[in-house]
């Protein structure tokens, strides 16, 4: 039998009162999904009678039943026996499950708690290192068809740990991942619908990818094969993508800079305009960011770029704000006023109104400036959804090209490179 | 009939694949509660054919089904059809859906648009303000049973006002609540479970509540009663947080001073230090920004405080840099050579790291000055959970001080009020 189509089962009546808002669905969905399992439904239901009858529609659909909650030791968590009758077995106790909480709670567990010693007779029992009721696993045969089922307790910081550890191994052998693991990426600047497409395309001998998007990244995670196919599927990623738009590990885009600035012991400042302020934001959003970081320059106005930054009137009246030469004498003030090694200025449309024929909404110039080598400036078109995404966007290229810039790349090169921003 | 079991329906494969977390059914589940249904199941599905089959086993169980998503112009977007199928009656043009959508987006309507203003027949359209997907609702006709059906679009943005201004009345009335109503508020600064427990000790005649967490706002809904015992209800509220932190309507806390900014068709400008340019951010938010924004300073290290700002090296090390010397400096400083009406400042201990007995973390300064009124500094112990907590807090303190300084008010009372920051 192939295991492909899982359903998640979620019990809990402060979820269905609104009391807290569920925490495992994404968790779970996004590793099923990684994995290659089909998540085709998340049931969310009470802790009252209702749990059989829905749990018995997810039986009969789906290969793979995940179950959160009702193991605790109250009489309305009523997991294990909705489980063991759908088995059609009895509730056993399981021995080393038993040893162990009577090798912590003493005698204190003849009572509620010995319940939580129980499972359905043929199923394993999962240990809970983090709280008294142990998960299980095992099959509900249904006609020809045999479910797995995988109970597990319902706080996260119980649950996470058992599905990450012991559940997920598992799930990976049960799809045919002999040798389960994967490797995370960030990806930047790349939708994530574009995302999927190109990991079609750079897949090979069945690697399996995942992303979850992030605020101002996507992780990617490459799941299958070793770590060098893994390797290569992302250098075949990175050539489709573009430079720096694809890095190992898990990266904010600011660490790209400021690891950079840490390691060669130098220091930045910037001076915005169309995202105003939220350059120095994200420089500072790490703890201790005063050794790479001197501030910056917010000059929305046109006054602010010529009195903080000496921007010449001139300039303006014949480039406008946006352009080459306003953002390199924005970079060439904020170096001199500021006697960092680095500097950065972003001059941009963001719109939503302000746009023209020669310079839409979307249009951002961007400059820097060194003591240790000549002043670039390079324009990039952005494609516009709205204010916020041109200026997060905005953000995360300047980033990206100051690290360029450090270590030397063309700029003009690098930007004509990038594919799908 | 009686109306009392509720199901959640809730389409996305974006969900279903972990892409996102859900962000509806709480806000629905909790709201449908205080109203006295009984929410018997919470169901998530991916944008495909296996919809039909599990709504059917919610309509078969529940006396109301909820749907969300699944409206959009794309052609998995099944729910109008899927509805239409088990109501067996078939998609019709809507005519004053057709209309409002022909006024918004004129020809381009003809393509993907046009199947977004077809209905059920017989169903209600609900029009939805934010978007071009109506809702609906109506009848499935369930041998002796009458279903209700309510299908809104996916997008909080779209589906929260449309739930909460035209959706929740009428499930209000179809429970028995005669006059049902409710007003909107925005807090600012209370963690979310305190500002449900001052609501449990500001209620009366039976007023019920809602929060949402909304980055850096709580939204909070009254329900019920008549507009003065709501308003009552808020002003109860009002004198158990402090000033300022709860408002009418929604609004995020940049608007709090940039609304004042326009009435006045005044300017301001900012000197950072802790929050390093988020203020400024927050400040150019809205499109327009440049009628009330001049820029700011970002100065995160003393030299940039004493550079860009002129303020002297004995202050800072005299007080140092988080100090009422320090911020009044910077403030002095931002306005003489912005010249705008208003200029505010903030530097404090964002940490981890670098607090002190005196100055623990979570400590800021914030200053304010003005061509208007005498400059003023207060001092915001700020509860840390972190870094970030530390400066979005901040950002929203020095946001709403502002306003009170430019109002006149005494900030030292303002800030002695506040008790759940």
């Amino acid at each position: 039998m192939t295991y492909i189509s899982a359903a998640l089962f979620i019990i809990g009546t402060e979820l269905t009162r609104g009391v807290i808002a569920d925490k495992h669905c994404q968790v779970l969905a996004s590793q099923l999904t990684q994995l290659g399992y089909r998540v085709d439904r998340m049931v969310l239901v009470p802790d009252d009678g209702t749990i059989g009858e829905v749990l018995k529609e997810c039986v009969d659909t789906c290969d793979i039943v995940i179950l959160t909650g009702g193991l605790g030791p109250t009489s309305d968590d009523l997991t294990r026996s909705i489980v063991a009758q759908m088995a059609q077995v009895p509730l056993v106790r399981d021995q080393a499950t038993f040893d162990a909480l009577y090798a912590r709670i003493g005698e204190r567990i003849w009572g509620a708690n010995e319940q939580q010693t129980m499972i359905p007779q043929g199923f394993a029992a999962i240990p809970n290192p983090y709280g008294t009721a142990a998960g299980f696993m095992g099959i509900i045969p249904e006609g020809e068809r045999e479910i797995v089922c995988i109970a597990m307790p319902g706080p996260p910081r119980e649950m996470d740990p058992m599905f990450f550890d012991q559940v997920l191994p598992y799930l990976a052998q049960l799809i045919g991942h002999d040798d389960f693991s994967r490797s995370e990426y960030s990806t930047f600047l790349i939708p994530e619908a574009k995302l999927d497409e190109l990991c079609r395309q750079a897949t090979f001998n069945g690697l399996q990818w995942g992303t979850r998007f992030q605020d101002l990244k996507i992780s990617l995670y490459l799941v299958g094969g070793n770590e060098e196919e893994r390797s290569e599927m992302a250098n075949r990623l990175n050539s489709l993508v573009g430079p720096s738009l694809l890095v190992a590990g898990d990266i904010m885009p600011a660490q790209l800079l400021t690891d950079l600035l840490v390691e060669r012991g130098e220091t930045i400042s910037c001076a915005e305009s169309c995202t105003s302020g939220f350059i120095a934001k994200l420089l500072t959003d790490q703890k201790g960011s005063s050794a790479w970081f001197y501030g910056g320059a917010v000059t929305y106005a046109n006054e602010a770029k010529m009195a903080m930054l000496g921007v010449r009137d001139a300039t303006l009246q014949n480039h406008g704000a946006v352009s080459e030469a306003c953002v390199l004498e924005m970079a060439e003030g904020m170096l001199k006023s500021s006697n960092t090694d680095w500097a950065l200025s972003v001059s941009g449309i963001a719109g939503p109104d302000g746009g023209s024929n020669e310079k839409p909404v979307g249009t951002v110039w961007f400059g820097f400036t060194s003591k240790h080598r000549s002043s670039a400036a390079v324009r990039v078109q952005l494609t516009s959804y709205g204010r916020d995404s041109v200026r997060r966007k905005a953000s995360v290229v300047a980033l990206i090209l100051a690290s360029q810039y450090i270590k030397g790349a063309c700029l003009l090169d690098t930007v004509k490179k990038w594919q799908y921003i």
